[in-house]
């Protein structure tokens, strides 16, 4: 076998194939032997020691080698990952990847190409880290019909959002600190502004409604608008920000099924159980029609935990090898629909600046009902140049919700829209 | 295929295959045909409508026959499911099981018959209902090294815990509303007792550690002893009282690894994942070396979430058929002694009532010492005829702390020993 790529991640798969050979040998049924290590720099610092002889720059040879029949890719990024991996299948190998990205961007062309291969492609370490999610969606949960995934899937915003909420901070200020703890990088775009998560939601919506689902289909926001008011606003409602990845099955306008799939900050009522994870910690949340309600806990990235879910795929994958067999491929046999985000019915919490005057209350009724807006509660607060009213809608779809609050933002008694934010978790 | 047994769960595994059909025959790549389903009268009362043409009290028949290829096990008990299970591998067929209890007495007999049948062996459901726990402790964590796992999987007596941490109540009357609500048998010795936890924590011990254990191994305690002042007590250290099934990798007295697996109360910190699991949900907690703290929660139990758990082992095992292939067997490579629980490293809680003199601190440490416990913490309360000390240990074998407390019980200066109880969770 190979591994492509020793950074974080690969050094750590690296340390545990030789620390821990014996017992993979067993779990395996015969030796995982690892042949070589492609990295980008053959004297670049690494964090554990790798035997000069397995290194090599040669990627595309290392690949193209007739002995290695497993490749683990942790390079990460759309190329030379996808280049390489179709190269291993087409030679042969099995493949291994923690590449979300490459896999919400083009799964299917790997998945064609696996098929075709008649070898695996596994790639739990994809989506939050060492967390068991990916196995129990596809096989656990095979027997059952899954409605709807709720995922804390980035570390990062989960760390700025938990932050936010227990000290009050602004969304800058709990930014910096995540980046001097290492949780967010000095150019933290692709996770504040939702880009990982949503690669991670296409994932999450193919295996659970056995649809293509790709980055291009999710609606996303990030947490950069997050201010420390809306953390505030939650906090008045029980409820707690969390960047949500959102997928689930809903009746489109057609009556079919289509999946609805989306990433964007959301208020959580804290008795949630998504509501109690943690800094940079990750969990799902699956509701299905048999099963019910499960959750899924643990660490959602670092080099250790991804490297454990990239063995224990790399363990699944060489047993197949040896009995000559292979594990469930894609399955997208239910074809569905991706609603457009218009369409999708949610909830939105409303916060407005008002004058302080009467019919102010019905006047902001109004303008909900013309837009076909029920409100669910409202809450007035302070007076005068402080009055403010808080509205809780019910659910309609995110185009009626998205109307009023532009109708609202026009309106001569509405000073300031202060806070706008969906709503999720059980209506009370 | 057939199914055996007709109960919560075996009727609720008929609906969904009816239901899920067309799922199921994508999912697996060819229908799955249910030819058969065993009762033991054919006219009971049942949850879901079963075609009558599809009913027999001839169970061995039915696992004889040559076109039943997967066999589904939901009658319970040690026999005649042993022996219908061990029929229906001899006859070439795979089988799924939610049997807990044979699996715990004699899974080594049907891993054994399975091995010689080439056939599958699978068993979700029988621990967690429908949360996947056993999948990914096989299969997920495969390139990984678990060190522990706490799990509550008993629901009935979570609910009683619960009850009795949120309501103050007594055990009997806990179990009272328990039993009121469906959540005990009229006869509850199985779960109040910890037979069923201990039945499921041989399993989790056997998987996680690659060892066989069977319930005998199992250290058990039951919660019927459990008072009201014991969760005053554990509520008073910010602490709740749970009934845990225990595995963990310990070192023995001899130097080698060796399984600590047990059952019973003991106090953790709210702050634990574990802790804020309510009424009768279940949670497992993993602990491995890689990949750190993972949890899993859902519904433990009822018809439905456990039906699910076994479609999905359906789903695997009728595709491994379908491909001439088998999951991984028996795992039990590792062989692992089991440490006896006087061994075993553990902490106690003490709650003593004394008499209000001076020197009883010193005389009650003294005691403590003697028997090589060092103490944590030392809280005293009262005065008077209330006097009383409140003791948490530092970790020591439990012989020690069991002839700690039996030393306390025997001294003068004590009038009772109130509350003893381990306490499990992070040392602060």
């Amino acid at each position: 076998m190979a591994v492509l790529g020793c950074g974080s991640v690969g050094s750590q798969v690296v340390r545990l194939l030789r620390e821990q050979a014996g017992d993979l040998t067993a779990r395996v049924g015969a030796p995982v032997e690892l042949v070589g290590v492609a990295v980008r720099r053959l004297d670049a610092p690494r964090e554990v020691e790798v035997p000069a002889g397995l290194l090599t720059t040669d990627a595309a040879g290392l690949v193209a080698r007739p002995d290695v029949d497993l490749v683990v890719e942790v390079i990460g990024g759309i190329e030379p990952a996808r280049g390489l991996i179709l190269a291993a299948l087409e030679n042969g190998a099995s493949v291994v990847t923690a590449n979300k990205a490459l896999l919400a961007e083009d799964g299917p062309t790997l998945f064609e190409a696996a098929e075709k291969a008649g070898r695996d492609l596994y790639y739990e370490a994809a989506v939050a880290g060492a967390i068991p999610i990916l196995r129990p969606l596809r096989e656990s949960l095979a027997g059952d019909r899954v409605t709807r995934v709720l995922g804390i899937v980035n570390g990062t915003t989960n760390f700025i959002l938990d932050k936010m909420d227990t000290s009050g901070a602004g969304f800058a200020e709990a930014l910096e600190e995540a980046q001097d703890l290492g949780y967010a990088e000095a150019d933290p775009t692709a996770d504040v502004e939702g880009f990982d998560a949503a690669a991670k939601a296409a994932i999450l919506a193919s295996l659970a409604f056995h649809s293509r689902v790709t980055a291009a289909d999710v609606y996303r926001e990030g947490i950069s608008e997050v201010t420390a008011a809306d953390v505030q606003s939650a906090r008045e409602m029980n409820s707690v920000v969390k960047l949500l990845a959102i997928c689930e099955l809903r009746t489109g306008a057609s009556g079919d099924q289509a999946v609805s799939v989306r990433v964007h900050p959301a208020m959580i009522p804290r008795s949630h159980p998504l509501a109690s994870v943690r800094e940079a910690y990750n969990a799902v949340f699956v509701e299905s029609e048999a099963a019910g309600q499960l959750m899924f806990y643990g660490p959602g990235a670092g080099g250790a935990p991804t490297a454990s879910a990239v063995l224990g795929d790399l363990v699944t994958v060489a047993r197949n090898r040896l009995a000559d067999a292979r594990g469930a491929g894609e399955s997208a046999y239910a074809d569905r629909a991706v609603l457009p985000m218009g369409e999708t019915r949610t909830r939105y919490h409303v916060a407005i600046d008002v004058d302080d005057r009467a019919g102010v209350l019905a006047a902001v009724a109004t303008a909900f009902a013309e837009h076909g807006v029920s409100i669910q509660t409202v809450r007035q607060e302070g007076r005068d140049l402080d009055a403010q009213l808080v509205v809780v809608s019910h659910e309609a779809t995110d185009a009626q919700l998205s109307a009023t609050v532009a109708h609202l933002r026009d309106m001569d008694i509405v000073r300031e829209v202060t806070s706008v934010m969906r709503v999720e978790g059980e209506q009370e």
